[in-house]
């Protein structure tokens, strides 16, 4: 079943497929480019009804049920969202081509710093056919190439989609290639194609982003890791607390910003935390604690959290909590422990606030908001990519600027080095 | 011949005190990090006599000659030259605190991005001392930890100046690591410190950038090779065209943004080739070419070119000429060719260069100026740790700013996502 548009070509040859469409894509306007999505979003609802029929043979041969099979599953709605998110981001600025910052020189020479396309992009995924569009969406807007490596349970979808985004007229050949999602080698040779390829992005599990992480030779944006924190400070505002603990614990548990550790100031937690147990209880969410947190909570069921609870992100309804002696320690506490994604202080002190936004080591701190803000669209950029956990190039949610280089070009008359 | 600073730590745990220096390094303040650079600057100057015996010893263990010998050597001059760039990245602005940009969600959430520092920054680096020097200034000046790895044959003078730097009164501890420069697992142990280290920075030639690249887990930013293009234009002002080109090629050869390459309009290639191939031979440049090059100069020694010369960084006085019919050929045969990294174009047709310089795909290009330009003091930055000759996170001439990595401090009252 090794399903690709053009499946007759090697792993290697859709790369340098890429590589070759890359100067093309770099030189559309952004008139150009958003007529591409424009078109792009009107295929996909015109060609419905072949998408979802390829959406059923993924759905028959994988065989899956509940979570997995939710987040194969296409229905006219989700195609109908996958056309309008790609409306949305014709929409957005064009970050290509803006000057980021020029100046010239005591010698005259006039320095332009310019955003450029990346090149080519490698994103490599799991089961969603929503993130073949999205991704497809975001790399044309930015002028880039882009290479799918989707899962091997989506690759009819997948097919079906690339073949209606690949017919759109105008398109410059070989802009989107589509790997064989069947064998782990179009992966390998990916991750390796320095040279080809100029950025990796690495969507989906744990077990995913390390393999790619460690393996690729391609600059990587590493995604997704969330163990995240939220520290209730004892001048906390409880009624807020209440409401941030349970929005970030439950109200999308599977999701990498969601929150997976409570760290309470021991000065409110014989008040506090049977009230947060309760409400947690209520919505389903199994408890675990340290020793002063199964004491506290002596009339719930609490297991007592091993030295692994503290690093692992459940992705489901399960909370850890810490009693604390303040808000030092719960920053060490989250710098030892935390994925470095998004950690929340609940507070009214705003010396302690200042503190935790400034030493808590993360891409987003929060101070009395809920950590499920760390997305793309809930920031404002109207479209997301992912949420970078690594300090270089860029961190937490990004999106189309993120998916740009820059260049220098200088204009002189003649000048020579001494 | 295990030298280092304190010889009794392994790789592991010098990368886990860089990495628990780090958070107290990110806590100076702008008038702290200054006083401990100007401190190392005056502690560079008075301890002048051991560094010049240390690195005494490192030439006689060498016994190295020639270019190499010239780039382990220290002097009095030189030591000065590194206390004085010491003291210029003192008078540098700070960018660490630098809010870059905030906005207002319609929610009410404030969202604002800061500078902060990356981290731990690794750097594996060759024979010359001044590297040593340079790269502590500038994590320090940018609140990073950092981890040196240097070439053996620079072991003891290496070792006298991370001695002297960590001597200096208020520096956190743990703030600059020596590794171990006899073995490869001290490499092999830094560019595997996922968790440990942000970043590694290759600083050397082809083979350590490429073992670097291609072993590395942690993030890398890729520098230095330079496979640099003069493009000569129908149009060019000639005499224009003999100073860039002689400037290009023989004011430093062994550098990556020396040029290695010279295309020629054939338009003017039977009246130019034979007026700068006098120029270069003048020069000792060894002169190879395509089969038009070796036939318009047929009264000069040129070694055909083969296609491996196109490809081929010299960094030594040689440079191989080749005739296109134009821009676009010029472009084509860069984008083949370049690493790039710095090409210029040489023509008073405006069209042409703004051509050029939108399609040629480098990190710097440039139009009637020498390459030789792509350097981070030339460009203003007032200090350089390379030339990043990727497109993620920095592209060209790099120095304290592309030292930062950013966080979002997100501010609310009681949000929760609906």
């Amino acid at each position: 079943m090794a399903i690709t548009v053009n499946p007759t070509l090697s792993t290697r040859e859709r790369l340098e497929r890429a590589r070759d469409a890359a100067p093309h894509l770099a030189e559309l306007s952004t008139a150009e480019k958003n007529g591409l999505l424009l078109a792009m979003a009107d295929a996909i609802e015109a060609q419905s009804a072949s998408i979802l029929a390829a959406n059923r043979k993924d759905l028959e041969l994988s065989g899956t049920t509940g979570a997995i099979r939710d987040r194969l599953l296409l229905t006219p709605e989700r195609i109908d969202a996958m056309a309008a998110g790609t409306r949305e981001v014709a929409a957005l600025p064009d970050p290509v081509g803006e000057t980021v910052v020029e100046w010239k020189r005591p010698n005259g020479l006039l320095i332009r710093k310019v955003r450029v396309p990346l090149g080519v992009i490698g994103i490599v995924y799991e089961s969603r056919p929503n993130v073949t569009v999205d991704t497809v969406a975001l790399a044309l807007k930015t002028g880039n190439a882009i290479v799918l490596r989707g899962g091997k349970e989506a690759a009819y979808s997948n097919q079906r989609l690339v073949e209606i985004l690949s017919a759109t007229a105008g398109l410059p050949k070989g802009a989107i290639q589509l790997l064989d999602s069947t064998t782990r080698e179009s992966v390998q040779e990916l991750i390796q194609g320095r040279g080809l390829v100029d950025v990796i992005i690495p969507r989906g599990g744990a077990e995913l982003i390390n393999f790619v992480v460690e393996n690729s030779i391609v600059p990587v944006i590493e995604t997704g890791a969330g163990n995240c924190h939220v520290f209730i400070d004892k001048s906390a505002d409880l009624a807020m607390a209440d409401r941030i603990v349970i929005n970030a614990k439950t109200q999308r548990p599977s999701v990498c910003n969601a929150a997976e550790k409570l760290l309470m100031h021991e000065g409110i937690a014989s008040a506090y935390l049977p009230r947060i147990a309760k409400q947690l209880s209520e919505q389903g969410v199994e408890l675990r604690g340290d020793e002063a947190t199964v004491r506290f909570l002596s009339s719930f069921k609490v297991q007592p959290a091993t030295e692994a609870d503290w690093g692992e992100e459940y992705l489901r309804l399960c909370i850890a909590i810490r009693v604390v002696s303040g808000v030092d320690e719960a920053i060490v506490h989250i710098n030892r422990y935390s994925t470095k994604n998004s950690d929340a202080i609940v507070t009214e002190n705003e010396s302690n606030a200042r503190l935790f936004l400034r030493a808590v080591d993360s891409a987003a701190v929060y101070w009395n908001a809920s950590t499920r803000f760390s997305d793309g669209g809930e920031f404002g950029f109207g479209a997301e990519m992912g949420i970078s956990t690594q300090k270089l190039h860029c961190r937490g949610p990004f999106a189309l600027v993120e998916l740009t280089s820059s260049k220098y070009e200088v204009i002189g008359s003649g000048q020579i080095r001494a």
